[in-house]
C-alpha cells in the first residue's frame, strides 16, 4: 500500500491502523531529509498549497509552512484577520474564491468543530485539518505518536497518560484517537472540572492524582493550561494547578522510573512543568517540534499523491 | 504591437482599446499557462515586485502574489499597519525606501484616490494601481470584462448593466470606463442614495427599478453592499435593499432569457443575490476569480516589458 | 583573513577593525550583484533563515529579507503578534522550537536590550541581531558607515556629527562604536533632554548648538525625532525641534561648505531636516537603504560559513 485511504485528513478518527503506520514510514524517510544539509526535496514543485489560518497559531502555521516549502511547494498564506471573512462571506465562498485560483491544497485551521469536514463535502481539493477547535487535531497527534514510537518503540500495549487541561485542549482527543488505535493504554488525568463528561465513553481510564497517573505510564503527555481561556475564579488556579497537577523533578525522582514527558507547547514553565523537568532527558518536547515538520511534509506527500 | 501604450496600469481611463485587447491575448495564454499541471512560467524570473498595500485587500493580493509567483518574479509584501507610514513617512519615502531597495514594480493598493498618479510622476519603476480608493481599480475591471468577452464573445453592442451599491465601490468606474471602450452599452441601476450624482455625464442610462435593468441587459455585474462603510439609519437598510434591489431566481425565471450574472465578491448571499442565483449556471462569480489570476500575469508580464 | 571572528553579530562592539572592512569588502561585491539585471546569487541556497520580529519594524525586516532572498536562502518570518509569546512562553522556547524545526540562523528585533545576547549564550545557530532596544542595531551602523566610506573616502579621521534624539534612538550608539573603530572623530548634539548622561564616558565631544556641529563636521547623521515615545509637555517640542535643531538649506548655505547628510529614515520632512536638505546633493539618505542590503547580505553570507 502507498496511499492513504482517503483524500483529506480531517481527523485521527478517519485514519487505519495501516494509514497510520504509511504516515509514519513516510515521515522516516522526510526527517532524513531535513538532517541533510540540503534540506529540499522536489516532490510537490507543481502544488500549490494555501494555508488557511482563520485562527491565529504561530507554531503549527510555521511547521506547516516550512515542510510546504520543503517539499517545493509553492505556499499562499490566508489569514482572516482584515479579510473578506470579516466582511460577511461564507466558509465556503471564502475557500471556493482560494481554490479558483487553482490551489491544490487548503490546510486549514478554524475555530468551529467539523468545519474542515464540512469543506471536504463541497470541495474537490485536498484537505488538512491544522485545527478545528477542540475537536481534532490530526497532525499534532500523529507527530505526538511518531515521537512516543521513535523513542520507545512499537506503542502496542504501552501505558500513556494525557494529563492536564484536556477540556480546552486542541489536541486531546485526536491524542486519544490515535494512540488507541495503534494499541496503546490511554488514562487521562486532570482537575475534573478540566476534564469533558463524554470522555468516560471513550475508554479511556479517568484519574484526578497526578502521582497515580505517573506510577502507572511509560509516557506522560502533559498539556498546556490554557491561560487564555482559564477564567481566574473558578477551580483550580494556576497556583493550585502546578501545586496539584504539576509535574515536577521530584516527583519524578521519587517514583524511580523512567518516563517519557511531552508537551505540545507554549509551555507555562512553572505550571505544568518545572523547568528541571522540561530540560531534562525525559523530555522529548523538542523532539516533537522537529519530527512535526517531517510527519507534515508526510502527510502533505500523500495527499497529494490522491490529487485530481 | 507587443506592448503597452504606457509604464504604468494607473487606470482604464488612459488605457487604448488596443492595449486592452493585448492584455486580453496575453491573458488567453497565461490562462493556458495556469490550467497546465505545471503553472508556473520563468517570464519575471529575474524582477522583484513589492506588493504594498496601505489597505487591507485579501482577495487581491492573493491573486496578485499568486500571478507574481507563476511569473516567477521575487515577491515582497509590504503592508502599512504598525509600519513607517504610522510614523509620518510621506507616501514617496515610503516608496522610494521600497525602490532604493532594487525592487522593479510597484503593486500598489492605496485609500487615497489618485495615489499611484502622483507616484507615476515621480519615480521610474512601474505602477500597477491595485485599487485608489473609489477611483479606479483597473485589474478587476479588466478581468470582468475578460470574463463576460469569454462567456459571450465580442463585447460590441452587449449590453450590461452594473447593479447595486455605485459609490462606495471601488469597482464601477473602471468598469464603466472599460465596457465603453470595448463597446458595450452600459446602464447602472441602484438606489438613488448609492449613485453618485456625476455618473449622469458619463453616457450611462440611470435607472432604479431592477427588473428594468435585467430585462434590458446581457450580463449583470452585480456589486457588493458594502456592509461596513452603510450607515444603518439611511435607505436602504440591508432588508430594503434585498426586497426591491436584490436578483434572485424567481426574478430571472420571470424574464425567461438568458443573463449573464457577475460579482466582484465577496458576496453576501442573500442581499444582493440570493444562492440559487449565484450558485446557477447563470454565474460565472468563480470565473472571475480565475480570470482574475491569468489577466493580472498579462498586466505584469506587459509592463515589465518596459521595465528600464 | 575571509571569516568574521564570532559566530554572532550581537552588536558593534565585539567586531574588530578588520571585521569591519572584511564586511565592507563583502558588501561591495554583493552591492555589484544587485545592480546586475540578475540580482540573485546561490550562496545560501541551503540555508534557512528565521526573521523574529519582536516588534515592528517595516524597513529593516524588508532589507534582510530581500537580502536573504537575494542569497537564495529559504525565509521564514515569525512576528511576536498573536504568537505563543503572547501565551506566556520564554524568549529561550520560542527560538528553541523554532530552531528545532531546522532553522540556521535567526535574525532577531527585540525590544529589551542584551536579548540577543542571552540567546547568544543558550544556543548553536547564528544569530544577527535586528536592533535590541535602544542598544545596539548593528547592521544600521555598518551600512551607515558604509555610506560614509562609499561618500567620503576612508572614515580615519573624518569628523562626523550624530544629531537629534539620541536617548531614543536605536541606532547611536552602534553608530559611535564603528565610527571610533574606524578613526573617526565623533560629536553628539541635540537637546539636553535626549541625550544620555552616560554618553559623555564615550569619548564623545557632546555640543547643543547644532551650527556649531555642523561647522565641525563632514558627515552629519541626522536621527530621527521619535514622534511615537516623544512627549509633548517635555522640551522640545516639534517646532521648537525643528526651529533649534532642524536642518534646512539656508543654514546649510550659510556654513558655504560640504557636508554629507545621512538619515536613518522615517525621515518627518520639516522636523529633522527640510525637504530641501533631504533631496539635495547634500543627502546620501536614499543610498543609505541601497547599501543596508548589500551590508546585510555580506552579513549573512559571512556568518553563515561559520555555520555548524
Amino acid at each position: 500500500m502507498s496511499h492513504l485511504s482517503s483524500k483529506h485528513l480531517l481527523g485521527i478518527k478517519d485514519l487505519t491502523k495501516e494509514d497510520i503506520h504509511l504516515i509514519f514510514e513516510t515521515a522516516d524517510n522526510f526527517k532524513d531529509v531535513i538532517n541533510r544539509p540540503i534540506k529540499k526535496v522536489p516532490s510537490l514543485r507543481d502544488i500549490t498549497i494555501a494555508n488557511v489560518f482563520f485562527e491565529n497559531s504561530t507554531r503549527t502555521k510555521l511547521s506547516f509552512e516550512l515542510a510546504e516549502k520543503r517539499l517545493s511547494a509553492d505556499v499562499i498564506n490566508f489569514s482572516s484577520s482584515g479579510s473578506s471573512v470579516k466582511k460577511g462571506e461564507t466558509l465556503l465562498d471564502t475557500v471556493n474564491n482560494i481554490l479558483a485560483m487553482k490551489v491544490d491544497m487548503i490546510v486549514m485551521r478554524h475555530s468551529s468543530p467539523g468545519a474542515p469536514h464540512f469543506l471536504a463535502n463541497h470541495i474537490s481539493a485536498n484537505i488538512v485539518n491544522a485545527g478545528d477547535g477542540t475537536h481534532e487535531h490530526p497532525t499534532q497527534a500523529l507527530l505526538d505518536a511518531y515521537s512516543m514510537r521513535e523513542r520507545v518503540g512499537d506503542l502496542e500495549g504501552k501505558n500513556v497518560a494525557i494529563i492536564g487541561d484536556i477540556i480546552h485542549s486542541r489536541v486531546a482527543l485526536s491524542n486519544i484517537f490515535a494512540l488507541q488505535k495503534l494499541g496503546a493504554n490511554v488514562m487521562i488525568c486532570g482537575p475534573a472540572t478540566l476534564i469533558p463528561k463524554y470522555l468516560s465513553s471513550f475508554g479511556v481510564k479517568i484519574v484526578s492524582d497526578v502521582r497515580e497517573a505517573l506510577a502507572w505510564c511509560d509516557i506522560a503527555n502533559v498539556l498546556r493550561i490554557q491561560l487564555e481561556r482559564q477564567q481566574i475564579k473558578y477551580f483550580p488556579s494556576l497556583r493550585e494547578y502546578s501545586l496539584y497537577f504539576g509535574v515536577n523533578k521530584q516527583l519524578l525522582d521519587s517514583l524511580n522510573k523512567e518516563i517519557v514527558i511531552m508537551h505540545p507547547g507554549p509551555i507555562n514553565r512553572g505550571v505544568e512543568l518545572t523547568s528541571d523537568v522540561a530540560d531534562s532527558h525525559h523530555s522529548i518536547i523538542l523532539d516533537q517540534v522537529e519530527n512535526g515538520v517531517a510527519v507534515r511534509m508526510a502527510v502533505l506527500y500523500l495527499l497529494a499523491g490522491t490529487v485530481g
